[in-house]
Protein backbone atom coordinates (compact mmCIF):
# COMPACT_ATOMS: atom_id res chain seq x y z
CA UNK A 1 0.00 0.00 0.00
CA UNK A 2 2.79 2.37 -0.69
CA UNK A 3 2.69 5.37 -2.86
CA UNK A 4 4.47 5.68 -5.67
CA UNK A 5 6.79 7.56 -3.74
CA UNK A 6 8.44 4.96 -1.92
CA UNK A 7 10.09 1.89 -2.27
CA UNK A 8 11.01 -1.24 -0.25
CA UNK A 9 14.18 -2.89 -0.28
CA UNK A 10 15.55 -5.59 1.95
CA UNK A 11 18.51 -4.15 4.34
CA UNK A 12 21.32 -5.31 6.81
CA UNK A 13 20.99 -3.12 9.82
CA UNK A 14 24.39 -3.10 11.48
CA UNK A 15 24.87 -1.89 14.97
CA UNK A 16 27.48 -1.53 18.22
CA UNK A 17 25.18 -3.10 20.50
CA UNK A 18 23.76 -6.15 19.35
CA UNK A 19 23.38 -8.76 16.56
CA UNK A 20 22.87 -7.21 12.63
CA UNK A 21 19.32 -7.51 11.34
CA UNK A 22 18.25 -8.37 8.04
CA UNK A 23 14.23 -6.21 8.08
CA UNK A 24 12.70 -4.25 4.81
CA UNK A 25 13.23 -0.65 4.62
CA UNK A 26 11.45 2.04 2.60
CA UNK A 27 13.45 4.32 0.36
CA UNK A 28 12.37 7.73 -1.31
CA UNK A 29 12.27 6.85 -5.39
CA UNK A 30 14.46 8.75 -7.51
CA UNK A 31 13.76 8.50 -11.19
CA UNK A 32 14.14 10.64 -14.24
CA UNK A 33 11.69 13.09 -15.17
CA UNK A 34 12.02 14.44 -18.89
CA UNK A 35 9.39 17.61 -20.08
CA UNK A 36 9.43 18.51 -23.66
CA UNK A 37 8.12 21.60 -24.83
CA UNK A 38 5.51 21.74 -27.53
CA UNK A 39 4.73 24.36 -28.89
CA UNK A 40 4.16 27.51 -32.20
CA UNK A 41 1.45 27.83 -34.55
CA UNK A 42 -0.59 25.48 -35.23
CA UNK A 43 0.45 24.63 -38.87
CA UNK A 44 4.00 24.58 -37.77
CA UNK A 45 4.49 22.73 -33.95
CA UNK A 46 7.76 22.24 -32.64
CA UNK A 47 8.95 19.56 -29.84
CA UNK A 48 11.82 21.16 -27.46
CA UNK A 49 13.31 18.87 -24.59
CA UNK A 50 13.72 21.67 -22.22
CA UNK A 51 14.96 19.80 -18.83
CA UNK A 52 15.88 16.30 -17.38
CA UNK A 53 15.48 16.41 -13.46
CA UNK A 54 16.05 13.68 -11.11
CA UNK A 55 12.91 13.49 -8.81
CA UNK A 56 10.35 11.82 -6.94
CA UNK A 57 7.38 10.36 -8.51
CA UNK A 58 4.39 12.33 -7.62
CA UNK A 59 3.03 15.58 -8.50
CA UNK A 60 4.42 15.47 -12.16
CA UNK A 61 2.25 17.81 -14.15
CA UNK A 62 2.86 20.34 -11.04
CA UNK A 63 6.19 20.12 -11.31
CA UNK A 64 6.38 20.38 -15.41
CA UNK A 65 4.12 23.43 -14.98
CA UNK A 66 6.11 25.13 -11.81
CA UNK A 67 9.33 24.67 -13.55
CA UNK A 68 8.23 26.54 -16.70
CA UNK A 69 7.05 29.00 -14.40
CA UNK A 70 10.11 29.51 -12.17
CA UNK A 71 12.50 29.54 -15.66
CA UNK A 72 10.29 32.09 -17.01
CA UNK A 73 9.35 30.25 -20.13
CA UNK A 74 5.12 31.08 -19.22
CA UNK A 75 4.16 33.68 -17.65
CA UNK A 76 0.60 32.38 -17.01
CA UNK A 77 -1.10 28.94 -16.02
CA UNK A 78 -3.92 29.09 -18.95
CA UNK A 79 -0.95 29.42 -21.26
CA UNK A 80 -0.95 25.90 -21.35
CA UNK A 81 -3.05 23.95 -23.59
CA UNK A 82 -2.06 20.63 -21.84
CA UNK A 83 0.29 18.29 -20.10
CA UNK A 84 0.12 14.25 -20.77
CA UNK A 85 2.78 11.20 -20.34
CA UNK A 86 4.67 10.56 -23.51
CA UNK A 87 2.47 8.24 -25.39
CA UNK A 88 4.26 5.42 -26.80
CA UNK A 89 7.25 5.14 -24.62
CA UNK A 90 8.52 2.31 -22.43
CA UNK A 91 8.63 4.59 -19.51
CA UNK A 92 5.89 6.57 -20.30
CA UNK A 93 5.39 8.33 -16.76
CA UNK A 94 8.69 9.56 -16.87
CA UNK A 95 8.92 11.87 -19.76
CA UNK A 96 6.03 14.45 -19.41
CA UNK A 97 4.81 16.67 -22.92
CA UNK A 98 3.54 20.04 -22.13
CA UNK A 99 1.70 21.84 -25.15
CA UNK A 100 1.47 25.11 -25.08
CA UNK A 101 -1.43 26.99 -26.85
CA UNK A 102 -1.22 27.83 -30.85
CA UNK A 103 -0.69 31.44 -30.24
CA UNK A 104 2.09 31.23 -26.86
CA UNK A 105 5.21 31.87 -28.39
CA UNK A 106 8.09 31.13 -26.04
CA UNK A 107 11.30 33.09 -25.77
CA UNK A 108 13.48 30.43 -27.12
CA UNK A 109 16.60 32.16 -24.74
CA UNK A 110 14.32 31.46 -21.60
CA UNK A 111 14.15 27.61 -23.11
CA UNK A 112 18.46 26.79 -22.46
CA UNK A 113 18.21 25.46 -19.32
CA UNK A 114 20.24 27.30 -17.64
CA UNK A 115 19.05 30.89 -19.26
CA UNK A 116 20.52 33.10 -16.66
CA UNK A 117 24.26 32.10 -18.02
CA UNK A 118 23.80 33.96 -21.11
CA UNK A 119 27.21 34.58 -23.20
CA UNK A 120 26.28 38.89 -22.43
CA UNK A 121 25.91 38.82 -18.52
CA UNK A 122 29.08 36.64 -18.08
CA UNK A 123 28.87 34.38 -15.05
CA UNK A 124 29.21 36.15 -11.54
CA UNK A 125 27.58 36.30 -8.66
CA UNK A 126 25.54 39.90 -9.32
CA UNK A 127 25.86 39.28 -13.12
CA UNK A 128 23.54 36.82 -12.96
CA UNK A 129 21.17 37.75 -10.76
CA UNK A 130 20.47 40.47 -12.99
CA UNK A 131 19.86 38.52 -15.67
CA UNK A 132 17.29 36.83 -13.63
CA UNK A 133 15.53 40.12 -13.27
CA UNK A 134 15.53 40.96 -16.72
CA UNK A 135 14.82 37.87 -18.40
CA UNK A 136 12.33 36.36 -15.29
CA UNK A 137 8.95 38.19 -15.08
CA UNK A 138 10.12 39.09 -11.37
CA UNK A 139 9.42 42.57 -10.44
CA UNK A 140 11.65 44.04 -7.39
CA UNK A 141 9.15 43.21 -4.94
CA UNK A 142 7.19 46.98 -3.25
CA UNK A 143 9.14 48.44 -0.31
CA UNK A 144 5.71 49.15 1.47
CA UNK A 145 4.82 46.15 3.88
CA UNK A 146 1.94 46.13 5.62
CA UNK A 147 2.75 42.49 6.34
CA UNK A 148 4.04 41.96 9.87
CA UNK A 149 4.82 38.83 11.31
CA UNK A 150 5.40 37.61 14.91
CA UNK A 151 8.19 35.71 15.89
CA UNK A 152 6.29 32.82 17.84
CA UNK A 153 4.40 32.09 14.78
CA UNK A 154 7.64 31.48 12.92
CA UNK A 155 8.68 28.93 15.74
CA UNK A 156 5.72 26.81 15.32
CA UNK A 157 6.40 25.96 11.57
CA UNK A 158 8.65 23.21 11.97
CA UNK A 159 6.68 20.83 14.08
CA UNK A 160 3.59 21.81 11.87
CA UNK A 161 5.84 20.59 8.59
CA UNK A 162 7.49 17.78 10.31
CA UNK A 163 3.63 16.23 11.22
CA UNK A 164 2.78 16.47 7.27
CA UNK A 165 5.95 15.14 6.03
CA UNK A 166 5.15 11.18 5.77
CA UNK A 167 7.25 10.11 3.38
CA UNK A 168 10.79 11.67 5.28
CA UNK A 169 9.12 10.08 8.40
CA UNK A 170 9.50 6.66 6.86
CA UNK A 171 13.01 7.71 4.46
CA UNK A 172 14.48 10.63 5.76
CA UNK A 173 15.36 11.24 2.23
CA UNK A 174 13.11 13.63 1.57
CA UNK A 175 13.31 17.77 0.73
CA UNK A 176 10.39 19.87 1.50
CA UNK A 177 8.75 23.10 0.76
CA UNK A 178 5.54 23.93 2.68
CA UNK A 179 3.24 26.59 1.92
CA UNK A 180 1.52 28.75 4.89
CA UNK A 181 -0.63 31.29 5.35
CA UNK A 182 0.26 34.66 7.72
CA UNK A 183 -1.33 33.24 10.73
CA UNK A 184 0.94 29.64 10.46
CA UNK A 185 -1.71 27.80 9.09
CA UNK A 186 -0.23 25.10 6.66
CA UNK A 187 -1.82 25.21 3.19
CA UNK A 188 -0.03 22.29 1.48
CA UNK A 189 3.60 21.03 1.29
CA UNK A 190 5.41 19.07 -1.68
CA UNK A 191 8.60 16.64 -0.94
CA UNK A 192 10.75 15.45 -3.46
CA UNK A 193 14.49 14.04 -3.20
CA UNK A 194 15.31 17.62 -5.36
CA UNK A 195 14.57 20.51 -3.34
CA UNK A 196 14.00 22.11 -6.24
CA UNK A 197 11.50 19.66 -7.36
CA UNK A 198 9.80 20.55 -4.43
CA UNK A 199 9.51 23.90 -4.96
CA UNK A 200 8.67 23.94 -8.10
CA UNK A 201 5.52 21.27 -7.12
CA UNK A 202 4.28 23.48 -4.84
CA UNK A 203 4.35 26.68 -7.18
CA UNK A 204 3.03 24.66 -10.22
CA UNK A 205 -0.13 23.86 -7.76
CA UNK A 206 -0.38 27.57 -6.91
CA UNK A 207 -0.68 28.15 -10.28
CA UNK A 208 -3.20 25.47 -11.50
CA UNK A 209 -5.21 26.68 -8.27
CA UNK A 210 -4.79 30.33 -9.06
CA UNK A 211 -3.14 31.63 -5.92
CA UNK A 212 -0.40 33.58 -7.67
CA UNK A 213 1.01 35.55 -6.64
CA UNK A 214 2.27 34.50 -3.28
CA UNK A 215 3.04 37.68 -1.69
CA UNK A 216 0.64 36.79 1.61
CA UNK A 217 2.34 33.78 2.46
CA UNK A 218 5.16 31.76 3.96
CA UNK A 219 7.42 29.35 2.36
CA UNK A 220 9.21 26.86 4.40
CA UNK A 221 12.25 24.89 3.51
CA UNK A 222 12.87 21.64 5.18
CA UNK A 223 16.99 21.98 4.52
CA UNK A 224 19.44 24.86 3.23
CA UNK A 225 18.34 28.03 1.25
CA UNK A 226 20.12 28.37 -2.26
CA UNK A 227 20.18 31.15 -4.53
CA UNK A 228 17.82 28.84 -6.87
CA UNK A 229 15.18 28.70 -4.55
CA UNK A 230 15.62 32.20 -3.74
CA UNK A 231 15.10 32.68 -7.73
CA UNK A 232 12.53 30.34 -7.89
CA UNK A 233 10.34 31.30 -4.94
CA UNK A 234 10.95 35.31 -5.96
CA UNK A 235 9.25 34.11 -9.55
CA UNK A 236 6.13 33.31 -7.34
CA UNK A 237 6.24 36.59 -5.39
CA UNK A 238 6.91 35.09 -2.07
CA UNK A 239 8.17 38.06 0.44
CA UNK A 240 8.78 35.37 2.88
CA UNK A 241 11.26 32.63 3.09
CA UNK A 242 11.88 30.49 6.42
CA UNK A 243 14.62 27.83 6.08
CA UNK A 244 15.41 24.92 8.62
CA UNK A 245 18.91 25.10 7.67
CA UNK A 246 21.58 27.70 6.66
CA UNK A 247 21.29 30.05 3.37
CA UNK A 248 23.67 30.63 0.74
CA UNK A 249 25.86 34.33 0.39
CA UNK A 250 24.16 33.94 -3.02
CA UNK A 251 21.01 33.43 -1.40
CA UNK A 252 21.20 35.91 0.99
CA UNK A 253 22.85 39.03 -1.95
CA UNK A 254 19.54 38.21 -4.08
CA UNK A 255 16.76 38.05 -0.75
CA UNK A 256 18.46 41.28 -0.11
CA UNK A 257 17.63 42.78 -3.70
CA UNK A 258 14.70 41.40 -4.17
CA UNK A 259 13.18 42.68 -1.10
CA UNK A 260 12.56 39.07 0.08
CA UNK A 261 12.72 37.93 4.15
CA UNK A 262 15.06 35.53 4.14
CA UNK A 263 15.10 33.30 7.69
CA UNK A 264 17.53 30.93 8.32
CA UNK A 265 18.17 28.33 10.87
CA UNK A 266 14.93 28.24 12.11
CA UNK A 267 14.66 25.87 15.04
CA UNK A 268 14.26 25.62 18.51
CA UNK A 269 12.50 28.49 19.02
CA UNK A 270 15.47 30.53 17.61
CA UNK A 271 16.03 32.12 13.81
CA UNK A 272 18.77 34.51 12.33
CA UNK A 273 17.02 36.92 10.07
CA UNK A 274 19.46 37.59 7.03
CA UNK A 275 17.13 40.10 5.18
CA UNK A 276 13.63 41.47 6.22
CA UNK A 277 13.74 42.28 9.36
CA UNK A 278 11.17 44.71 9.26
CA UNK A 279 8.40 42.20 8.34
CA UNK A 280 9.26 40.58 11.68
CA UNK A 281 7.36 41.56 15.30
CA UNK A 282 7.04 40.53 18.69
CA UNK B 1 41.13 35.81 7.19
CA UNK B 2 38.60 34.04 5.90
CA UNK B 3 38.69 31.95 3.08
CA UNK B 4 37.50 32.59 -0.30
CA UNK B 5 34.81 29.95 0.78
CA UNK B 6 33.42 31.84 3.50
CA UNK B 7 31.42 35.52 3.31
CA UNK B 8 30.19 37.66 6.62
CA UNK B 9 26.39 39.28 6.53
CA UNK B 10 25.02 41.44 9.59
CA UNK B 11 22.13 39.21 10.53
CA UNK B 12 19.34 39.97 13.57
CA UNK B 13 19.50 36.38 16.14
CA UNK B 14 15.64 36.27 17.14
CA UNK B 15 14.81 33.61 20.24
CA UNK B 16 12.24 33.02 22.59
CA UNK B 17 14.22 33.38 25.30
CA UNK B 18 15.74 36.38 25.56
CA UNK B 19 16.34 39.57 23.37
CA UNK B 20 16.93 39.83 19.68
CA UNK B 21 21.16 40.62 18.95
CA UNK B 22 22.42 42.20 15.74
CA UNK B 23 25.72 39.84 15.46
CA UNK B 24 27.88 39.13 12.31
CA UNK B 25 27.48 35.99 10.92
CA UNK B 26 29.38 33.30 8.14
CA UNK B 27 28.01 32.42 5.17
CA UNK B 28 28.74 29.24 2.65
CA UNK B 29 29.64 31.41 -0.14
CA UNK B 30 27.79 30.32 -3.56
CA UNK B 31 28.63 31.38 -7.00
CA UNK B 32 28.51 29.82 -10.80
CA UNK B 33 31.14 28.48 -12.21
CA UNK B 34 31.24 27.77 -16.05
CA UNK B 35 33.70 25.19 -17.73
CA UNK B 36 34.25 25.73 -20.90
CA UNK B 37 36.69 23.18 -23.43
CA UNK B 38 38.52 23.76 -25.57
CA UNK B 39 39.73 21.15 -28.10
CA UNK B 40 40.52 20.03 -31.72
CA UNK B 41 43.61 19.96 -34.10
CA UNK B 42 46.02 22.91 -33.75
CA UNK B 43 44.90 24.26 -36.57
CA UNK B 44 40.90 24.09 -35.41
CA UNK B 45 40.31 24.52 -31.97
CA UNK B 46 36.63 24.57 -30.76
CA UNK B 47 35.48 26.28 -27.83
CA UNK B 48 32.30 24.93 -26.15
CA UNK B 49 30.66 25.71 -22.57
CA UNK B 50 29.97 22.66 -21.51
CA UNK B 51 28.37 23.01 -17.67
CA UNK B 52 27.31 26.14 -15.00
CA UNK B 53 27.25 24.65 -11.71
CA UNK B 54 26.05 26.96 -8.87
CA UNK B 55 29.43 25.97 -6.60
CA UNK B 56 31.37 27.22 -3.56
CA UNK B 57 35.03 28.77 -4.82
CA UNK B 58 37.71 26.87 -3.56
CA UNK B 59 39.73 23.89 -5.10
CA UNK B 60 38.15 25.10 -8.87
CA UNK B 61 40.20 23.34 -10.96
CA UNK B 62 40.08 20.03 -9.41
CA UNK B 63 36.31 20.61 -9.81
CA UNK B 64 36.19 20.96 -13.38
CA UNK B 65 38.38 17.92 -14.30
CA UNK B 66 36.74 15.98 -11.92
CA UNK B 67 33.40 17.10 -13.79
CA UNK B 68 35.42 15.96 -17.08
CA UNK B 69 36.52 12.55 -15.23
CA UNK B 70 32.61 11.69 -13.84
CA UNK B 71 30.87 12.78 -16.84
CA UNK B 72 32.85 10.58 -19.65
CA UNK B 73 34.27 13.40 -21.19
CA UNK B 74 37.85 12.56 -20.64
CA UNK B 75 39.19 9.27 -19.53
CA UNK B 76 42.42 10.16 -18.19
CA UNK B 77 44.21 13.39 -16.47
CA UNK B 78 46.67 13.61 -19.05
CA UNK B 79 43.96 14.10 -22.06
CA UNK B 80 44.60 17.94 -20.07
CA UNK B 81 46.66 20.11 -21.81
CA UNK B 82 45.71 23.11 -19.44
CA UNK B 83 43.19 24.85 -17.24
CA UNK B 84 43.26 28.57 -16.71
CA UNK B 85 40.75 31.51 -15.78
CA UNK B 86 38.85 33.19 -18.56
CA UNK B 87 41.68 36.07 -19.75
CA UNK B 88 39.44 38.98 -20.26
CA UNK B 89 36.04 39.20 -18.18
CA UNK B 90 34.61 40.88 -15.65
CA UNK B 91 34.41 37.96 -12.68
CA UNK B 92 37.23 35.36 -14.59
CA UNK B 93 37.60 33.56 -11.38
CA UNK B 94 34.00 32.78 -11.99
CA UNK B 95 35.04 31.13 -15.74
CA UNK B 96 37.45 27.93 -16.57
CA UNK B 97 38.96 26.95 -19.49
CA UNK B 98 40.12 23.61 -19.76
CA UNK B 99 42.11 22.82 -22.85
CA UNK B 100 42.46 19.49 -24.56
CA UNK B 101 45.44 18.28 -25.74
CA UNK B 102 45.58 18.38 -29.78
CA UNK B 103 45.01 14.69 -30.06
CA UNK B 104 41.89 14.48 -27.90
CA UNK B 105 38.85 13.73 -29.49
CA UNK B 106 35.96 14.09 -27.62
CA UNK B 107 32.90 12.44 -28.06
CA UNK B 108 30.54 15.19 -28.61
CA UNK B 109 27.53 13.17 -27.06
CA UNK B 110 28.92 13.26 -23.63
CA UNK B 111 29.50 16.67 -24.11
CA UNK B 112 25.71 16.84 -23.52
CA UNK B 113 25.46 17.81 -19.51
CA UNK B 114 22.62 15.27 -19.68
CA UNK B 115 23.76 12.66 -21.61
CA UNK B 116 22.72 9.85 -20.13
CA UNK B 117 19.63 11.04 -20.96
CA UNK B 118 20.17 10.44 -25.08
CA UNK B 119 16.76 9.96 -27.04
CA UNK B 120 18.01 6.18 -27.22
CA UNK B 121 17.61 5.11 -24.11
CA UNK B 122 14.30 7.26 -23.04
CA UNK B 123 13.72 8.23 -19.75
CA UNK B 124 13.69 5.86 -17.06
CA UNK B 125 15.25 4.37 -14.17
CA UNK B 126 16.85 1.14 -15.54
CA UNK B 127 17.84 2.63 -19.05
CA UNK B 128 19.68 5.78 -17.10
CA UNK B 129 21.89 3.16 -15.67
CA UNK B 130 22.30 1.30 -18.71
CA UNK B 131 23.13 4.37 -20.81
CA UNK B 132 25.78 5.23 -17.85
CA UNK B 133 27.60 2.04 -18.13
CA UNK B 134 28.18 2.31 -22.02
CA UNK B 135 28.97 5.57 -22.29
CA UNK B 136 31.29 5.83 -19.59
CA UNK B 137 34.33 4.17 -18.64
CA UNK B 138 32.93 2.00 -15.84
CA UNK B 139 33.15 -1.56 -16.14
CA UNK B 140 31.59 -3.25 -13.80
CA UNK B 141 33.35 -3.72 -10.45
CA UNK B 142 34.96 -7.52 -9.84
CA UNK B 143 32.92 -9.77 -7.98
CA UNK B 144 35.72 -11.09 -5.99
CA UNK B 145 36.25 -9.00 -3.22
CA UNK B 146 39.12 -9.72 -0.79
CA UNK B 147 38.28 -5.96 0.95
CA UNK B 148 36.91 -6.83 4.53
CA UNK B 149 36.28 -4.08 6.75
CA UNK B 150 35.54 -4.47 10.18
CA UNK B 151 31.99 -2.26 10.95
CA UNK B 152 34.14 -0.82 14.18
CA UNK B 153 35.97 1.25 11.02
CA UNK B 154 32.88 2.51 9.93
CA UNK B 155 31.62 4.02 13.21
CA UNK B 156 34.69 6.29 13.31
CA UNK B 157 34.40 7.86 10.19
CA UNK B 158 31.67 10.67 10.54
CA UNK B 159 33.27 11.98 13.94
CA UNK B 160 36.79 12.34 11.16
CA UNK B 161 34.64 14.08 8.70
CA UNK B 162 33.54 16.54 11.28
CA UNK B 163 37.14 17.35 12.25
CA UNK B 164 38.14 18.56 9.36
CA UNK B 165 35.24 20.12 8.45
CA UNK B 166 35.86 23.51 8.86
CA UNK B 167 33.97 25.89 7.13
CA UNK B 168 30.55 23.44 7.80
CA UNK B 169 31.50 24.34 11.11
CA UNK B 170 31.32 27.72 10.84
CA UNK B 171 28.67 28.00 8.15
CA UNK B 172 26.03 24.82 8.43
CA UNK B 173 26.01 25.44 4.80
CA UNK B 174 28.01 22.96 2.90
CA UNK B 175 28.03 19.04 1.97
CA UNK B 176 30.84 17.10 2.52
CA UNK B 177 32.48 14.60 0.70
CA UNK B 178 35.94 12.57 2.20
CA UNK B 179 38.15 9.87 1.06
CA UNK B 180 39.44 7.19 3.80
CA UNK B 181 41.89 4.48 3.35
CA UNK B 182 40.47 0.96 4.48
CA UNK B 183 42.04 1.22 8.26
CA UNK B 184 39.92 4.27 7.83
CA UNK B 185 42.32 7.14 7.79
CA UNK B 186 40.99 10.26 6.11
CA UNK B 187 43.07 11.74 3.15
CA UNK B 188 41.47 13.93 2.70
CA UNK B 189 38.04 15.88 2.25
CA UNK B 190 36.14 18.55 -0.04
CA UNK B 191 33.04 20.86 0.83
CA UNK B 192 30.81 22.70 -1.40
CA UNK B 193 27.16 23.74 -1.41
CA UNK B 194 26.54 21.16 -3.81
CA UNK B 195 26.69 17.82 -3.04
CA UNK B 196 27.85 16.43 -6.73
CA UNK B 197 30.56 19.27 -6.70
CA UNK B 198 31.97 18.45 -3.46
CA UNK B 199 32.51 14.64 -5.24
CA UNK B 200 33.85 16.36 -8.66
CA UNK B 201 36.22 18.08 -6.27
CA UNK B 202 37.56 15.08 -4.57
CA UNK B 203 37.81 13.21 -7.49
CA UNK B 204 39.57 15.93 -9.85
CA UNK B 205 41.96 15.97 -6.60
CA UNK B 206 42.71 12.20 -6.89
CA UNK B 207 42.73 12.23 -10.39
CA UNK B 208 45.70 15.00 -10.22
CA UNK B 209 47.49 13.24 -7.56
CA UNK B 210 47.53 9.73 -9.76
CA UNK B 211 45.79 7.90 -7.53
CA UNK B 212 42.91 6.57 -9.49
CA UNK B 213 41.12 4.02 -9.38
CA UNK B 214 39.71 4.59 -6.34
CA UNK B 215 39.38 0.79 -5.48
CA UNK B 216 40.94 0.44 -2.18
CA UNK B 217 38.86 4.09 -0.61
CA UNK B 218 36.29 4.75 1.23
CA UNK B 219 34.05 7.25 0.23
CA UNK B 220 31.93 9.16 3.09
CA UNK B 221 29.38 11.69 2.01
CA UNK B 222 28.12 13.73 4.59
CA UNK B 223 24.26 14.04 3.25
CA UNK B 224 22.43 11.59 1.34
CA UNK B 225 23.63 9.49 -1.81
CA UNK B 226 21.45 10.11 -4.70
CA UNK B 227 21.97 8.22 -8.46
CA UNK B 228 24.19 11.02 -9.24
CA UNK B 229 26.50 10.75 -6.26
CA UNK B 230 26.90 6.72 -6.68
CA UNK B 231 27.21 7.45 -10.76
CA UNK B 232 30.63 9.65 -10.07
CA UNK B 233 31.93 7.45 -7.25
CA UNK B 234 31.23 4.51 -10.06
CA UNK B 235 33.67 6.27 -12.16
CA UNK B 236 36.40 6.49 -10.19
CA UNK B 237 35.74 3.12 -9.25
CA UNK B 238 35.20 3.41 -5.63
CA UNK B 239 33.64 -0.06 -4.14
CA UNK B 240 32.72 1.80 -0.65
CA UNK B 241 30.17 4.16 -0.33
CA UNK B 242 29.06 5.37 3.44
CA UNK B 243 26.39 8.00 3.93
CA UNK B 244 25.53 9.85 6.97
CA UNK B 245 21.90 10.34 5.33
CA UNK B 246 19.38 8.22 3.28
CA UNK B 247 19.96 6.98 -0.12
CA UNK B 248 17.35 6.93 -2.70
CA UNK B 249 15.92 4.38 -4.77
CA UNK B 250 17.84 4.52 -7.67
CA UNK B 251 21.12 5.09 -5.82
CA UNK B 252 20.89 1.45 -4.60
CA UNK B 253 19.83 0.23 -7.64
CA UNK B 254 23.09 1.75 -9.13
CA UNK B 255 24.92 0.63 -6.12
CA UNK B 256 23.88 -3.17 -6.58
CA UNK B 257 24.21 -3.29 -10.18
CA UNK B 258 27.98 -1.96 -10.55
CA UNK B 259 29.01 -4.35 -7.21
CA UNK B 260 28.87 -1.18 -4.80
CA UNK B 261 28.98 -1.28 -1.23
CA UNK B 262 26.29 1.15 0.06
CA UNK B 263 25.80 2.54 3.78
CA UNK B 264 23.70 4.39 4.71
CA UNK B 265 22.29 6.26 7.89
CA UNK B 266 25.49 6.62 9.12
CA UNK B 267 25.26 7.69 12.94
CA UNK B 268 25.37 7.20 16.60
CA UNK B 269 27.43 3.73 15.76
CA UNK B 270 24.90 2.25 13.52
CA UNK B 271 23.74 1.91 10.17
CA UNK B 272 22.30 0.29 7.06
CA UNK B 273 23.75 -1.67 4.18
CA UNK B 274 22.13 -1.57 1.19
CA UNK B 275 24.03 -3.58 -1.56
CA UNK B 276 27.51 -5.58 -1.06
CA UNK B 277 27.70 -6.36 2.45
CA UNK B 278 30.13 -9.28 2.23
CA UNK B 279 32.86 -6.56 2.36
CA UNK B 280 31.59 -5.77 5.57
CA UNK B 281 33.27 -7.63 8.60
CA UNK B 282 32.68 -8.03 12.25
Amino acid sequence: MHKVSESEVNIIRVQASGADQSVQDILAVEEPLEIRLVYGPADNRSTKSISITMRTPGYDFELATGFLFTEGIINQYDEIHKVSHSPSLLNPENILLVELKDHVRPDMIKLERNFYTTSSCGVCGKASIDAVRTTGNISKLSNENTIQINKNIFYTLPDRLRQQQDVFETTGGLHASALFDLEGQMLFVREDVGRHNALDKLIGYSLSQGILPLNAHILLLSGRASFELVQKAAMAQIKIIAAVGAPSSLAVEMAKDFGITLIGFLRDRRFNVYSGAERISG
